[in-house]
């Protein structure tokens, strides 16, 4: 069973009012049925930020967590779908700051991205 | 400057009929303007596969080729927007063979996503 909530790095889709999907990478924090990420940006180019605009428009987010290996049997993808709101949340901001130690000199700027968990479907090539 | 063309893996996002984004991992190669990604499915359940049908629905695709990496000032990200097209192209299962030794053994056995690269953007966190 991949263990997604520990890896380093994720892909986060949204998708804009014309319908075009949106691509980021993002440092993740899971606690119950939540998915935290944070806006490192500050607060004056945060609101130009295409994320956050499509959210805005289309809440319904996915997140995908993948292992790329070489060796095409160690391959394993997580995908979470949701529903994202932005708040502004320490507690998120703590368990970012907890599971990154980059976080900790200068910790995310921004609000944060909560992705509440309706659907979670994963694939691993391993056959056990 | 991101050698985006020679990382190993990236990830395709697509948008269902009902606005909802989709995100799968890719082998890709890319030759001209054009990114070629295949799907290793067998036909049968290849005509079931989410990205086949939101491509159908909605050909407006993003790809995102990034590197994580512990070190926060060696982060990079190369971001296409394109429009996605499903076909039968031998040169694009040459190009993915050559690129990947993995499938030397079992070329992909489905179609190939073709999509012609209308936009690009890039991010790096190195000062250089």
């Amino acid at each position: 069973m991949p263990d997604a909530a520990s890896a380093r790095v994720a892909r986060l889709a949204t998708v804009d009012a014309e319908g075009r999907p949106h691509l980021v990478p993002i440092c993740f924090a899971i606690e119950g049925g939540t998915l935290y990420t944070a806006v490192d940006e500050k607060p004056k180019r945060t609101r130009a930020l295409q994320r956050l605009r499509n959210i805005e428009a289309n809440p319904t987010v996915e997140v995908l967590i993948d292992q790329w290996d070489e060796d095409w049997s160690r391959l394993w993808w997580v995908r979470l779908r949701g529903t994202a709101r932005i708040v502004e949340d320490r507690h998120a901001v703590e368990l970012l700051v907890a599971k990154y130690p980059q976080y900790a000199e200068t910790p995310p700027a921004g609000p944060v991205i909560a992705v509440e968990i309706e659907e979670r479907s994963e694939w691993t090539s391993s056959p056990s």
